[in-house]
């Protein structure tokens, strides 16, 4: 049985290898999934085209003005956010797999940039969208994409909602039309409560409105007429259009008002300002800056970005892998394909003067909505983009800032996972520990740090786990013609963190007087791991038991697990591979004195290890 | 069967506690814990007192030019290393659980307090005694012993082996009768290049002597003449106080000689040179210095000690709990009681001017062959470091460096683990690769962050153990009356890190045209551990089979992991119990169509569910 699972698993582990990541061997395939493009190009047909278009207009709908407000949550000016817009959009296209995903400024890689190029000068945050996507890249061939696996659901809440809180809680500045320096999320507040004295009564009217009016026309997109009329399907279209294009439409109302105001000669509202007209100068990332009047070659701006250079691509990977995921409808995600196409979409992006992107999942749940069908509909985004850029920048100048803060506010507000919190205290109590400590180790030393502080508890939690595995111990008395023994059975792989706690475990039957003279049988048949650090465990746990003159026998090992004990150099080492086999141990043992001699034993063991591996090869 | 072997574990687990860290309850038990005395003290008697006697004088030999020498390891001049020899002996006495533990200077501590406070003041090495010790007190208080577990076997020879490596490589300098300042195997090598012109002829002669006779009085210890007689009998208890009195032995003889020729008016040989004679200044640990002409406060100094105020302790506990185990025979090692008598050895020995101190394994191997019976012997060790402070402190002035070198040389050639490379090898190859790590680290960025990056490699690997959890998958076709379906067996717990490699490599049997139509049978008998990811992911499974209408069914789940899965909020959450009922439901599958009906499902699920909380109370 043993040896067959075992066999079944590398059949089945080489399935998982060749299902996963698809056999490398056959290179057809392998060109297949490194270029989507011709796995549903072949197929594209108007239909697609269709339903790809309306897509990808709705999502560049939604795009333009989120990459607008994200650049200046990422402290730069609201050209870099569509810099950062198309030429994501167009990469994808050609190296994504999943269509719902639209690769540009993130609410929480913004945040990020800001954390790490703040007061300096924007080729800081171009040269960290570089190298960021390098990084990405580098998890896509090394195959590293299981590394996400090693941050939990519970870290993952915890770091968004303190993220989306950190960043609403930044926009208070835009609402209240204040002027302040501040980063982390005290200083916000202390700075707030300093400032808020300077509030701007028609920068705090618009805000309101644009809050309340965005809330409204997205409670809209659940609203339905009854279907039955034509009529009434055209209202439902209408409906849902007007909830998703609900960003573009409130910032090009206000840009009217600030417009208007404007030529009459008044600004009641801060305004976004003036920015560069037209695409950005392309050309390689920028590899020396300069900002308070001194000047950084490459490596000072590695030192400067420092963690960012690691901790950005990470959180990209998972934002991506994640929404993947959520749209993947039950087939396997390709998580290597995906952080290939996200690096390469940040390395040329920054050709462009991007900032780092990655999957947004409120544009991945527009244009799922908008039903999407393959990533071609990134083109559609990408060409509105450049158009915005071409003819629309002049007209950037008068959006207001507090229009801004209230479409980013209006989109993070839902990021913060208090309704994660009751079902994690319903399946298991001990998640809320990692995730609360994350969120306020986020709140209080910065997402960047709060999130490591996370994935440390997630790590310390399953150490200890694995430190600690369920030995259960049992004293077996009621087999006939056989002498009441004590049996240990460990539930899982003995790693070395856990061999001390079995030898305790077992030493501690002894510490009671009743038990310490009856033979003891280690049940392994669920211990499918051992290490070197464990045999040495085994080793003295014998020899403790030689001295006592306590017998102590090892049954059903796993054929791995006995590799490595039959390296143990101590005579006194018995095996039984089934139960009858056991109980023949035992009662051979009555039989004898009860200090084992070794000649006998070694007798004993002679036959029991030939049944043994006869046995072995039986199963 | 399940909820039985959870009661009789809940059992064990606290028996493993009364017996681990006896009952902290019954107080009149605690403080016999705490203060060991009161266990061998009532049956202290003449004959304990003999044996105490012999071990306590001949460890003093061992220990006295040991001390001296160590504290030319750790950069001190060599009243400190006695200073540091006292103390401990006398608080062990006390607080200690191990009559064979000697706690003084030892090569590991003496090699950190040198990487952590050269080219500083001795206060410097004076507070980091004392700030260890705190730190192991509060291990001990709060019971983190277990951390030592987290660093495996392969990873503490990796580190000791360097360590030795580089300890030896640093007597190079006395043995030729160098003078430069080298820290680290490197730079040790480079300045030995270039000052080796410089070597001085008779320090290598004197080196040669010491060395080889060191070596050979150690061979003498094994040396037996036939017991018969008596004169035999005395002739080996010669022998062997001989052997292990061989250091003092060599010190001795080579201070007479340079005396001599020094009275002659000749200095041949690099002496020890002035050292503070008399007693240390007993009163409170520094709390602060000034080297390089400038003052340091506490803060000052403990930034500049940095991590060494947690490796120092911790290699400390690692030392002590190790030979705790090695001369345990089979008793439960008291973990928590071990890390307060260092704790309180090393802060009170602070008071004395001590540098980090802990048990010494060469001195452990000693006191045990000379048949130690109680902790008792300390005193004999102690008062012998206190006499040789107060009488013999001038006549220190004459032993050769060349001397010291060689003693610590011949301690520590044999801390070099070649011999554990072979079984690690035959046992699990695996283990090979923290061993090496750890040993390169050692060497090229020093232990103490060697000896973390062998941690991080064994985290690791526990890590990735935990992600990738053997997972069985077998087609089961051969039960009559029931349809062909698919067993996945996952092998132990599922943290977090596993559910994503779980679904993986259930998705691919789907990506089998021939498997896809089968339904899938997730065996979780061997599950006893699941959290809110894992939790999430299967709810994510069974959505996806939902999707296409392929049946899952959760075989066997254990009480923990139901509690944790009872959460998930589809209706479409089928489990059996046992084998009958498993195949009852295969069956209900093939009579209705494919595609399963979600009425038809949950009256499926209902009947399972009763069924199924029946079997598990009666369980």
């Amino acid at each position: 049985m043993v040896t067959a699972a075992r066999w079944s698993l590398r059949r089945e582990s080489d399935a998982a290898r060749s299902a996963g990541q698809r056999c490398v061997s056959c290179t057809k395939n392998f060109i297949r999934r490194r270029f989507p493009p011709l796995k549903w190009g072949p197929t594209y047909d108007s239909h697609k085209a269709a339903s790809d278009a309306v897509a990808g207009i709705t999502i560049g709908l939604t795009l333009i003005p989120q990459a607008i407000a994200y650049a200046g949550l990422a402290g730069l000016s609201a050209q870099y956010g569509l810099y950062s817009s198309f030429a994501g959009s167009f990469v994808y296209i050609l190296l994504g797999t999943c269509p719902e995903v639209n690769i540009g400024p993130s609410a929480l890689l913004s945040l990020l940039t800001f954390n790490y190029t703040h007061d300096t000068s924007p080729e800081m945050a171009v040269l960290l969208c570089f190298l960021a996507g390098i990084i990405e890249l580098l998890c896509g061939i090394f195959h590293l994409g299981f590394l996400v696996e090693f941050v939990s659901l519970p870290v993952i809440s915890g770091f968004t909602s303190a993220a989306a809180l950190i960043i609403a809680c930044a926009q208070i500045k835009g609402l209240l039309g204040l002027k302040y320096k501040a980063e982390g999320f005290k200083e916000i507040w202390v700075q707030v409560y300093h400032h808020v004295g300077e509030a701007r009564t028609w920068d705090i009217v618009l805000s309101v409105c644009c809050v309340t009016t965005l809330l409204l026309i997205r409670m809209l997109k659940d609203f339905k007429v009854k279907e039955d009329t034509p009529r009434g399907r055209t209202l439902n279209k209408f409906f849902w259009f007007f909830a998703n294009a609900r960003n573009a439409l409130v910032v090009v109302v206000c840009a009217f008002i600030a417009f208007i105001f404007k030529s009459k000669g008044e600004t009641p509202f801060v305004l976004t300002g003036e920015i560069d007209v037209g695409l950005p100068a392309v050309g390689p990332p920028p590899f020396s800056t300069s900002f308070g009047n001194s000047t950084y070659g490459f490596m000072d701006m590695c030192r400067y970005l420092g963690s960012g250079v690691f901790v950005t691509p990470i959180i990209g990977i998972l934002g991506n892998v994640a929404i993947a995921k959520a749209f993947a409808n039950g087939k396997v995600v390709d998580a290597t394909q995906e952080m290939i196409a996200l690096g390469f979409c940040n390395i040329i992006g920054s050709f462009f003067r991007s900032m780092p992107v990655n999957g947004s999942f409120s544009r991945s749940a527009v244009s799922n909505a908008s039903g999407v069908l393959t990533p071609f509909a990134g083109v559609y985004t990408g060409v509105m983009v450049i158009l915005a850029l071409t003819f629309l920048t002049p007209y950037f100048y008068y959006i207001p800032k507090a229009t801004l803060a209230s479409v980013i506010i209006c989109a993070v507000i839902f990021m913060v996972d208090i309704g994660k919190v009751k079902p994690m205290w319903k399946s298991n109590k001990r998640d809320l520990v990692p995730a609360f400590i994350t969120f306020f180790a986020c709140l209080l030393i910065g997402v960047e740090y709060g999130l490591l502080v996370g994935v440390a508890v997630d790590v310390a939690f399953v150490m200890y786990g694995s430190a600690r595995p369920e030995i259960v111990v049992e004293k077996i008395t009621d087999i006939p013609g056989v002498p009441p023994y004590l049996k240990v059975t460990p539930d899982s792989g003995l790693m070395f963190p856990a061999i001390d706690y079995l030898r305790e475990v077992v030493s501690c039957t002894r510490a009671d007087e009743k038990l310490s003279n009856m033979p003891l049988v280690v049940d392994c048949v669920q211990v499918h791991r051992a290490d070197f650090t464990v045999m040495h465990g085994i080793e003295s746990l014998i020899k403790d038991f030689k001295k006592c003159g306590q017998h102590i026998v090892f049954h059903r090992l796993t054929p791995s697990v006995r590799r490595v004990l039959d390296t143990i150099t101590i005579p006194e080492f018995i095996t039984s591979s089934s139960d009858s086999d056991l109980h023949h141990i035992l009662r051979g043992f009555t039989l004898e004195d009860r200090i084992p001699t070794d000649t006998k034993l070694e007798m004993e063991m002679s036959k029991r290890s030939s049944s043994v591996s006869i046995k072995d090869s039986g199963v």
